[in-house]
Formats: C-alpha cells, sequence, structure tokens
C-alpha cells in the first residue's frame, strides 16, 4: 500500500488490463482514468481523463501480446506524448515484457538492433524511468539514460517449485547462452545444471544437439526468459527423455506462446509448463498442462519503493 | 531516370509494394534487395540483402493502409535503423501517405500530438530527409529538423477533371478548415468554390450544417487530403445535392477507406471518386465508382531531383 | 491570486510592461525585480535583482511589437539563459503574441519555416514551458517538445460583441484558411458565417476576390488572428459593403499594425475595431475606432492554474 | 581565387554588404543571390533565390553594426534555417565580428552568457562551421561543438603600422585583461608594452589609473579588439599624454563605434585611429583621423582555404 | 592495400604502437604523423602534425593495458576532439580492446554501466564510427548511435589450433556465461563443449564447481574472450585435470593479464596459452607458454573495406 | 550547518579525502558511504553503499593531484553514472581544481579544447551543477549548459597576506595574462601591481622579459591560479630580485606542484609559498615554504547555499 496516493497515477494500456488492475488494488489507489481506443482506420485514440499536472505517472504496458506488439509500443509512446504535453512531473514506463529483446544485437550483417531502437523511443517520446522484468540480456539496461530498474520472476517461479517438492531435479539450460538463467534457479532450488549444446553447420548438415551434464533418472526443469512458439522447449524435453530424464517441467517468466504453442505444448511430453502474467495467455492457453503465477505484488511492492524512495536493491535481478 | 543509379538504393517496405515498383521502373534501376517479415509473435524481422555501405538509400513507405499503420511505422524505423548502422550515406524517408497527421495538435486537454511524435521518432532513429505527398497541415513540415521536400497531387487530380471536361462546376471545401485547398483545385479547373460550415453545440443539439456559396445547378467536387471511412463525403454530397447541386464528383489524394467506406460510396450519391495510390485501395475498393490515379511519376521524378541535386521548386506543394 | 506566493517570480521585460503590472496585480505578487536596458551599441544589458535559485519563474513577453520583435526575442533568450544559470526551477515563457508565427511552413523554396526555429531556440536556451494566446496555427504546438498551453481570447472578443446586442450579424473569414476561427466566433455569437475567397493567377493578372455566403443587408464582422499592416481587412471591408452589408466590425486578437495601419484604419469604413492587449497599441493606435480589451485576466489564471497544477482545460483554446 | 567555384555559394546578409562583395570578387565567383528585406512590423523576410542542394554554403555576417545586431542575428539564424531545409550541404557561417563576445562569462550574480547563448544558437540552427576573427577571449571557441576558425587581424594593422615607421613607440594595453594582445602586436612591431591598471572600488570612491611600464617620450600605440563607445580610448589616451607619451595612435580591429564615439574621437588627442572592416563604419565614422583597412583578403583566404581542405595554421590566430 | 590513400589517415596512440605499425605496413600507407605526450603533472599533450582537413582518419587505441587503460580513453577523447575541430571528415575508432567491457549491465544495486558511459563518451566528442574486436558481450554494439562493426578474432586462434592437430579436444567455458562461445570455437574446431558450473552461497558458504560435459582423458581447451588475473583459468584448469583431462590449453582474444597473472600462468598445469595482439603483452608476458597471434591482418582487412565501402559480411563477428 | 540534512548526501572520491571529510564535517553531516577503487587492471571499482533514490548528491573530486587527473576524471564520471542510474534527483559536481583548465582554446592548429572535452563529458554523464573554485579563465563558465557556481580563493589568500602586515608591497602578474588576477589581490591589499612581459620569438633567439611597473626595494607577491613545475615562479622570482625587489612572496590557489616543483622552490629565493587545499600537497611538498590554507570552509558555505536555495552572490569569483 502506498503511504500517499495523492499525485500518483497509475495508468494501464491495452496489453494486461488484468494485471494493472491487480497491481493497483495492492497499492490501494484507484487506476488513472484513460481510454485507448482505435479509428476505424487503425490509429490510435487516446484519452487521459483526468489531471495530471505535477503528477508521478506509472504506464503499465507489455511490448507484446496478441500478436499486437508494435500496436502497443505506439500506445505506450502516444501516452508518454500526451502525459508530457499534459506536464506530468515524472513518467514512469513499468514493462513487464520488454519486446524485441531478442534483437539486442546485430545478428547478422545489416541487421537493426531494434531493442535498443525501443529503448531512443522511450526516451525521445519522455519516458523518465524504466521499471521492467527478467530482461532477455541485462544488457539492455545499458541501451538507456534514463534509469532502468529491473526486478526477477525467478523467485517467483522458484517458490512454486519449491512447494511441489520435486526430488533429484536438474535444470537445463535450453541453449548455449542461457546457463547463467539456469544456474540462478538452481542457486534457489539448490539443484545442479545441465546444458542443451546446439551447433548449427554452414554445410547445411541438420544441427547436432548434445545434453552437456547428467539427466538420468533425473527430474528436469527447463528455464528460459520466455516461451514464444514453444518448438524449441517440446523439442528439447523430447531430447531430453531421450537422454533418460524421469519426467519434465518447463518455466518461464514471460508466456508469449504465439501461433500453435498451446496445441505443441498440450501434444508434448511436458508435464507442466508454469509462467508469470507478464503477458495475458492467448486464449488458446487455458489448458491444464500451463501454470500462470502472479507478478503484480512484485510490481506493486517496485513501485512503491521507487515512489517512496526507498532501495529496490532486495528485489533487483 | 536516373542518371547515375551506383550507390543509391530504393527499398519498398510492406505497405506500397506496387507504387515501390512502379517509382522504381520509372527511375530506371532495380528495387533494393531486403525482406521485411514477421515472427510469429507478430515481431518484424528485417533482412537487407546487399551492402549499403556509403549509399543514398531511399524508403518507399506509407504509415498506413489495410488498418497497419502502427506495423508499417515500426517496419519504416527499424529499417532505418538497420541501415544507420550499416553505414548508409543518406536515409531519405519517401511517405506517400503519412499517417497520424490529423493529430497534428492538441484536440482537447491532455491530447498528444503524434504527428510530432512520428516526426520526432523518424529522426531520433536516424532519418536524414523526408519526402511526402499532400500533408494534411503544411506546419507538419516544420515538426522536423531535417529537410522535409513536400510534393502535391493536387495536379495529378486536377489533370484528370480538365480532361473529363465537366461544366459549371463548383468546388466544394467539406469542412471550415479545408477551404484553402479547394481554392487551390479552383484555381487549377478555373472554378469558384463553395463551403460546408458544420457548427457543433456544447448543449448536445445536432449539429448544423450549412452550405456557403452558390451550388445550385452545378457540377460540385468536394476536396480533401484523405477520405477515411467515407461518412463525411457521402453526407456531404447528399446536402450538396439537397441545395441543388446537379450531380457530385469527391477527389483526395489519400485514399485510406477504412471500414465500411467503400460500401458506403457505392450506396451514395456521389458519382465518382478519384484518388491517387499513395495508400492501396483495400480489397472492396475495387468498384467502378472509384478511379485511382498514379502519384508514381511525381514520386520518381522527386527522388531524381533529390538524387540529383536539383531543385524541387516546381513540383513542391 | 497566487495561494502560494513564495518561490514565484513574474518577471515582465520589455515587450509589454503595462500587462504584465496588471497580470502580476491580479495574481496578487510583486513583479520580479530586473531590467533589460541597451548597451550603446544596441546590445542588451540585464540585471536580474533579486535571486531565483530554486523559484518557479515566468517571463511575460511579446515576440513583437514597435517593430522590435528581434530585440524582444533576444531579450526573452538572454533572460531564459541568465535564469537557467542562476538556477531557477522552472522558466515558463508566457508569450501573449508569438512572432513569426506566419512562417509556420515553407511558403515557397528555400523558406525557412522561422515559427520552428523559434520553438528551438526557446527550448535550447532552457525555457521549460510555453503559455501563449491565438496562436497563427494551432500546429505550432507541435514545434516543441516541451509543454505548451495555449489559450484563446476569442471568448473575451465574443463577450464584448454580445453586450452591444448588435443584431442580424454575419462572421466573415477574411481568406481561405480563417473560415475555422469565423466559426469558433459564429459559435460564440449564434451567427452564420461567409467566407472571402482570393485567387491570385500565375499569368500576373490581378487577384479575383469573391464572398462566399450571404452577407446583404447584414452586420459582418470579420475575425482574424492578428491585424498587420490593414490593408486586407481594410479591403475587405470595402468588399463586403460593395457586396451589401449594412455594416462592418472586425476584430483580431493580436494588434500588431505596423505601418500605417492605423490612417488605413481611420480612414476606412470600418465601424469599430476590437482587439486585445497582447501587444501594445502603437502610439498613433489611440483613436476611437480601436477598442482594446484585456487579456490580463485571461493570463493570470492561466498561470495561477500552471502554478496550482490545476487543469488548463476551461481556459484552453 | 577557388580553383573549382561549382557547388560553392558565398552569401552576404545586411550587416556587411561591401566587405562580401569584396571577398567574393577575391574569390573570383559571384554572390550567392538572395535577398533579406523587413516586413512593415519588422520580422525579417528572407528570399534565397538559386538552389543550393548539396552546395557548400558560406554566409557572411556579423552580429553588429548600427546598433542592430539583434536583427543581423536574427537573419542570420533564419538564413541558416533555410539552408538546412533546402538541403545544403554544409553551412559556413563567417562571422567579421562576434557580437555579444563581451558577456562571455558571467560578470556578476545571476548574469547571462551571451556569447555562449549565440553559439548554441548558431548549432542549434545548423551551422556546420564557423569562421571568425579576433574573438573577444580564445575561449569562445571552446563554447562550440562545431569546428571554429579563428583568423587575426592583428598582422594587417601590424603591417600598416610599419609601414608609417613611427619611432620609438610602446605598444599599451588599456585594461588589465589586455595585456596579451598588446604583447602580440609588440611582437610583430618589436616594441614594448605598458599597461593601464585600472582599479574599481566597493566604496563608491573614484576607480583609481596607473600606467605601468615606460611610456615617457613615446609614441604610444592603444590596441584593443573593439573599439564601442570611444570613451575608454580617449581617456587612455588623455592619461598617456599626462604620463608624457610624445603622442598617442590607437588600434583594434573591430570598429563598434557606437553613440558618440565618432565625436569624441575628432575631439581628442589620439592622431590615428586604425581598424578593420568587419563591421561598416557608421555614416558619422567618415573622420580624418579613422583609417580602415580591410579584412576581406584574410577571408577570402580562409574561405579558400576550408573549401580547398588545406591547412588554415599560418593565418590562425 | 588501400586502393586509394590520399585523404585517410590511420593514428595510433600509446596502447598499441607496434600493432598500430603492422596495420598501417598492411595497408601501404604511412601512418598520421601525431605526438601524444605527458605534461609533467599527468595531464596529456596532443600534437596532430599535418592537415586531416576533410580527411577519414582512423585512430587505434585500445582502453586497456599496463594498467592504463584511463589514461588511454582520454588520450582517445582528446584526440577525437582535436580531429572534430580540425575538420575531419570522419573519425572511425578502432579499439583492439574495448576496456570497462565488464561493467555492461548493473551488477549490484547503484552500480554504473561504464561501458555505456564510455559509448556514450565516445559519441560525444565525435566519433563517427567504432571498429573493434570480440566485446566481452555483443549487445555492447547497441550502447551505440553510430555504425559499430565488431569483428572476431576467434578464427584467428581456432586456425592456430587446427594447425596443432591436437586430438580428441573438448572446448571449456570457465563459467555460466561463456558457453555460446565455446561453441563457436567448437565449432569451427568440430569440437564438443564442456562448461564450468559456478555456485556462489550468500551464506558464505565456498563456492561448489562442478564440471558439467565429458573431460575424461580429454585435450581441453578453456576460451573466454579475455585473461586478466589468470587466477580464474589456473583453477579452471586445475579442476579440469582433477576431472580427468589430460592436458589443459586455453585461449583468449585479449591479453589483459594484469597482477600476478604471468607467474600465475607459469606455475600452473597449463600447457600453453594462446591470445591475440589486442593488447601488448606485459614485459612479465615474454614466457614460453604464452603464444601471441597477430589481429593486424583482421583489423587492416576491416579498415580497408570501411573505407573502400565494401561488405564487412565476411569477417564480421 | 545545514539546517536540514535529510536527502543530501556529499561524497567524497579518492582525489581530496581530507579536504571532504573536512567540509562534511563543516556541515554538520556524514559523509556518503561509498568506495572507490582499482581492480587488478587499473579499472575502477565503485560501490555507493547506502540509498540514494531522490536526494540531493554533492561529489567533491579535483581533476588533477599526484598525476592521477585522468583516473579522478574517470571516478568522477563513472560516480555520476551510477548515482544517475540509481535515481539521485540532483548530481552537483564539486570540482575544487578543474584539470586541463589550461587547454581551454586552442593554442595551435589542430589542437583539442580539453576544457571544453570536460564539460561535455559531465553534462553528458548526467551532472546536473557544477561548483569550482578560481578557474584558469572565466570564460570556462559558458563551456557548459548546467548552472556553475564558481567562489573564488583569493579573498582566502588576501586575509592571510594581511595578518602578516608585509610593508610596500606590489602584486605581480608573471605573464601577459594574468593582469587581472593581480589586481583583483592588489585591490583586496590595496597595492599596486607590476606585470612580467615574456615575449618569445619565431627565430629562435631566447625570448625577452621584462618587468613592466615599479618593484624596486619592495616586497612582490607573485600571483597564478596555479603553480604548476615552479620553474615559471621560481624564475620570476630571480627576476624580481635582479629588478631591486627587496623579497618575492608567491600566491596560487591550486598547488599542482608536479615533477621537481617542491625542490625548485626549496632552493629558490621565494620567501614563502601561500596555497590553498584544492588539491593535496605531494609528499615532497611538506616543507617550511609552503603555506596552505583550507578552502573547505568556502565550500561548505557554498554548498549550504545552493542546498538552501539562497544566493551565492557575496562568496561568488
Amino acid at each position: 500500500m502506498l503511504r500517499q496516493e495523492k499525485d500518483v497515477k497509475v495508468f494501464g494500456l491495452n496489453s494486461n488490463p488484468e494485471l494493472t488492475e491487480e497491481v493497483v488494488k495492492l497499492l490501494g489507489i484507484e487506476s488513472g482514468k484513460s481510454s485507448v481506443k482505435r479509428f476505424a482506420d487503425g490509429e490510435i485514440n487516446m484519452n487521459v481523463e483526468e489531471s495530471i499536472r505535477g503528477c508521478d505517472t506509472y504506464l503499465v504496458q507489455s511490448i507484446g501480446g496478441a500478436g499486437l506488439g508494435n500496436d502497443y509500443l505506439m500506445e505506450l509512446l502516444i501516452m508518454i506524448d500526451a502525459l508530457k504535453r499534459a506536464s506530468a512531473k515524472t513518467i514512469n514506463v513499468v514493462l513487464p515484457y520488454y519486446g524485441y529483446a531478442r534483437q539486442d544485437r546485430k545478428t547478422g550483417p545489416r541487421q537493426p538492433i531494434t531493442a535498443k531502437l525501443i529503448a531512443n523511443m522511450l526516451e525521445r517520446s519522455g519516458a523518465t524511468r524504466v521499471l521492467t522484468v527478467d530482461l532477455h540480456a541485462n544488457q539492455i539496461e545499458g541501451f538507456f539514460n534514463i534509469p532502468v530498474d529491473q526486478v526477477s520472476g525467478i523467485p517467483v517461479l522458484a517458490e512454486y517449485f519449491e512447494k511441489k517438492q520435486l526430488e533429484d531435479i536438474v535444470i537445463v539450460a535450453p541453449d548455449n547462452s542461457s546457463a547463467l538463467r539456469a544456474r540462478k534457479l538452481g542457486s534457489l532450488l539448490d539443484a545442479p545444471i545441465a546444458l542443451i549444446d546446439r551447433r548449427s553447420y554452414d554445410t547445411g548438415e541438420p544441427s547436432t544437439i548434445n545434453v552437456i551434464g547428467d539427466v538420468v533418472g533425473k527430474t528436469a526443469i527447463i528455464i528460459d526468459d520466455m516461451i514464444d512458439t514453444a518448438k524449441n522447449v517440446t523439442f528439447t524435453s523430447q531430447i531430453l527423455e531421450e537422454h533418460g530424464a524421469k519426467e519434465v517441467y518447463a518455466t518461464f517468466t514471460h508466456p508469449v506462446l504465439s501461433g500453435t504453442a498451446t496445441q505443441e505444448i498440450a501434444q508434448s511430453n511436458i508435464k507442466e509448463i508454469v509462467v508469470t502474467n507478464t503477458l495475458p495467455l492467448p486464449k488458446s492457453g487455458d489448458i491444464d498442462k500451463i501454470t500462470v503465477l502472479s507478478i503484480a505484488p512484485l510490481l506493486a511492492e517496485a513501485i512503491r519503493i521507487v515512489q517512496e524512495k526507498l532501495s529496490i536493491s532486495k528485489i533487483r535481478k
């Protein structure tokens, strides 16, 4: 609960209305009055329905979900522009999910760095701070010249698994760049890690997959920052079983779940997939195998800390 | 035709592939090799498939069409970022249609100025020049600190009407802010103008419509910069008929034609609607009443002038 | 009256000393102590005579008047620089008249956009907000990245005419770009509008003038944002009489009144010209035909709203 | 003479038309076609009458002269804006006289640093380089982030005195901050220096003047960067005579000569005042005692060096 | 060899004089004439001894080596400032080693992101492009808004090992964040990878080390981007031996080798350490166990590509 | 003493720990908890050990001392970056000594302006204000766009000399650019000034030294902003003696004292050198002839004034 709710306004745009509602309730305030609609031609129609002159404002919006990341980004930028011109004191952008984060470096010749482009757009339009969750790479913090407060959903995920009291577990990094994240969960659950080593060939040969580390007879928990098409995780799960894993769980902060992801999951040998609500599940995502944990308490606490000028270090990533 | 095609690359993104193809042919060059696709989650996947280091590059893209203006804007910004990082010498953004142009001032309290936001985004991402057609307001040129070359499609429209040899015409401005545009077409066709005067009430009374000027027995040509839902123009046409106009044409540079616009047109008393191809027609738009003129020769000429460092004043708006 | 006058300083520079004095009195405070003089060579000599460290400062200055717009602009920029370096908390520029506003787009090849240049200069020197009255075009708000609060003098003008109880009036837009402003006054006075349609020829023929709309036997009120040389309005007035108008009034927010304007007015058939004091009248302007209404209550109210962090929407343009 | 005159345009604005003409002739090119006029209300009306797309442009304008420094600065900024928007390749600002240079530091509490403000304005409007003559303080070069090429008129002045073959001379710095300049001229003329030491009192006592160094029986040449009201130099001259100087000359790069300067000079004991034409003389300035040397060859050479990408070090200050 | 050496200048500052000399020879040009010395108080004294007006300039300097990274960074920034003010056409910063790269994200509360700070400093001082080798994290490319061309030294290292014809090798990632780099070398040498999994405890227990993957009886090659104090690699080597590795090599692009690194190496069980010369070896580093390969051909080729406007994709990281 | 110590943090970095301690005590607060160390490779390791979110922060650091100016500058920039990212409200940089200040203009062709580079670096990294002491040239204030508050140590030095009650003194400016500073001390001590006139020759002849003004039989006090290698002052002192001075003192705000400065002083005929502690003395500097006065009361008072939003004009330079 915020000690002082005057001159603080939290606005939810269209990506995560339920998450915003939850955050606002936890803060003990009402959500800012605004509406974001579309004109017939697809352009965004923004209305801020109460004065915010001199207020600290918070905008909760994910750049992704429902295939509408570009639209949600534009909503966010337009809202920032409106608040800036209406003399908000601060404009704090709360990004549960930072879209385009995988494009955080040039992956080939003449590639863009879209994650940096987004940082530039947010700063240029008038954002004064960013609050976000489990960035694809922590270096994205350095794309900004304004303060970035990053919090981690991994403790939320870890706590859930701890309660399940699974035995003899191994945390599995699904590719060569995610061992650090596996180690983080591994430490929280006091477990060893394994790594899926993928090698692709310029010659066109099919890529080779190795399992590095010991998974035989173990309960494997695959971890990554996001699950998108689910092709990778279901394939990894199969590989793990072939290499002797007893059963396979998977866990992710960000449930992108695009395309046929939920069908893939339903048909896979994965026992359960645990995610947070940084993105709303697609409608098809309401299946038994998928468990959603709320990130709202973490975001509410982060907003409270920022607003009351305390130290965020305890919940920082 | 460009005198020198080395080190010049014209790229079309996804909004107007046919227009781009036409422009490129008129310039006597091949279009730049690139592809812009979507990942399953909706994020944009950009590939520039040839070196552009040290080249003058032109990107043809409208910020609108098919309800996808936000996506097309992101395509454009990402492509600019890619070209900048790949060491293009100049990045010339060719915007046949400048979306969000109607949001060029605050229309109410706490409103954004999205047309300015877009200008900022284009500049910040690395654009070095803008080339555009019939801005909603010429003042938008002043939103930029980089050069803006604006050309006008009205002479293209006027030439078409001249060939039709309509008699006793009056050019009609459909609202209080467009008399200047009517005067421009009126001068090219040597015709008087009339004005639809709209007044709305705070009290909730229905708004009043007056026809200012003489339309009795005349062939009216309504002109505006864009046709969106078509509700306004079909209503205006009906009013003109009620006030004695013999028949009604309408003409616009930009065929946004969103929602049920083409049905509205088909069922209206408007004899013909003449537009350019700054935006592709929606599929439903392929009806007899709608005539499309190509803006490609104008854009090709403008690109040639910029590239060969000539004066654009003859075709400037 | 300001509820809290500590840490607020309102400074008047040289363009409008009387208006500033009036505003300051209405706010119930004393004006900031400063002097702006000229050295013998014409350079500006600025003295801020009291500490403003940490204060909200307001500078009242029009960029125009007495042919000294460039000097007044420099005074303003130099004062902003002085306040910035002296650690003012905010620097609010109050521009009763925004000079060079007519140069808000390129009006020909190789033309500057001076209204944008001024916006850039104000921002670059350190202004944190602009408060202004009846911009020549609302789009000028979009030239800024800092908040712009625009208020309108038209209700002040309308109230005056309402009290006169003129009968059978028509509001006249003196050129093709000002019908919207005529409609605004028309709505406040419950009156129809007419439009002077001007057409000029490339061939060198004299331009043609048409009166669009019904003026016969009516009391015409010409409206525009500013009256400069008065040539246009006196000519329009004559045209209106020739077309049957009974009598002619004219009203403007900004009385530029340059050159021989007041003589022109004295000799014209215009019955009365009603303006505000966003610019002081030239000495020759003190003639019976010219009525000046004060904009000070509007500006004082706007400053109060900004300072007390209320909503300006009721008095926004 | 420029080896290549294509794509180079030198424009003179209103401060120094004759100097510009001279420079242009020395370069062997024609001056750029433009006109800078005033509207009746004092606003500047700019016309660039030939295409400059892709050209290297040079603008010759002093920020001072005839009490019109503010107007000349605005002319310059507006012209830069026009050239930038018209796609000039480079915009080189040639400032024979850099106005407001004396305000190059805070001289008291809450003072502006106007010389820096001007640097910011020039950069922000689009200047890409500055070429200037004898800055009041060399540190002003550091106010810019763009290249500044400074040349010195002192060798031009020295050459004139050398031809006069004066004997037993002493170079006099007229205040405590100009000994370095005196030393520079002293070295060129192989002469000792003296210094006028001025001390002012907080108590209100009249300030004390000492002559430091030996002037008895000598021909004194007072040097400073500019002569403004001439009060200081005529007073200094009198002091020198009182201290035994045989006769007194004075020399300055910049002839500001404001107010009654020329009368003061005419009535003084100064034998001759030698200046350059970085500013045109006021009409009253055409008196025998004042000798004007042309800076045009120096500026023409500097432009040639910049344009042909040579080293300017030989003529640098 | 450069096809055209006019208007190209390559300057070496103090960090890598030998590498620069080698690069310059490969390009077939002479190195730019400049000297960078120190005043007695430690301030840097810079002299550029030939005109570079209008030239493409390249500055070769590592931000590190000999404990002098901060000084070398200042040398670089000051040189950029000098070149900018001397009108260089482009300023290409060639950073064989990008110091402070490990500080590329906040590693704890209130930590700086120094790698981003350096990016900002380079851009702000006037750099127009960066060319660098094996960044600690590829995301650092996104810290810049100017083009960054990154090349990789790993193929140089791989080629050396290939010639050695070692058998039954395994590439070892020495910590959880470097599996991707191990995979890259593994692919070039057609070898599997293993991972050292490090876990530290908040409770103060000693951290646990696991070897993930199969090393028994194999020749292990440890790879990382840089070797600093060598403590980590010698410890890893010991662990690998304890886990059954037959012999241990190690390879790094950047030989920081600070403190007692070379003694540690000399006393360790590592058979050979292979590095490049992005940093000069410390004097103590000239021991048999350390092999240095030259990165000069790669840098020369990259400069040639940039200068001749070709595509760098073949040698990009 | 600060009236309010909440939300104010004063941090000392490594250049002046004792001065900082003294300032903090005078303010009646505790110094901010932080540590700045070095990694083995020389990179700076920064730890801010308490939350500063929303605080006004002051960083006390000189850019010089012990030959470590570049390192101290980097410490400062990194600390600014850390505070900015940790959401400090303001970041006030207190620079007792502004290093590289002598490089405040181009001193030859292709020279940098390093004092401006430093200003840019401080602003770009996030500093919001600068507080400094006796700049080499006051114009350096104009290198900044943020507020600069400069205070002067000269009254501190003057007070010391006043207490000594020396008789028949003359203040000596040791070169042609420092007469103004001599005049300032002269006014405080009610004394005349003299000037050392130095002339160097292009021909290679040894430079000539003249004493301008009367020193015979007098007690000379040489004054300059800083003493570096001491070669200049000891030579000047000798010259003064040769010209008849009775005894020679020297005084400086900034004791750089690099190289063999203290030996030079010990062996010279200078009776006493009086400095402040804007830089700590080198170890060798603890000799009888050197007297150090503390600048801490002045800095503490300046911080108090800034923090309590009072006027600094009484202690401004």
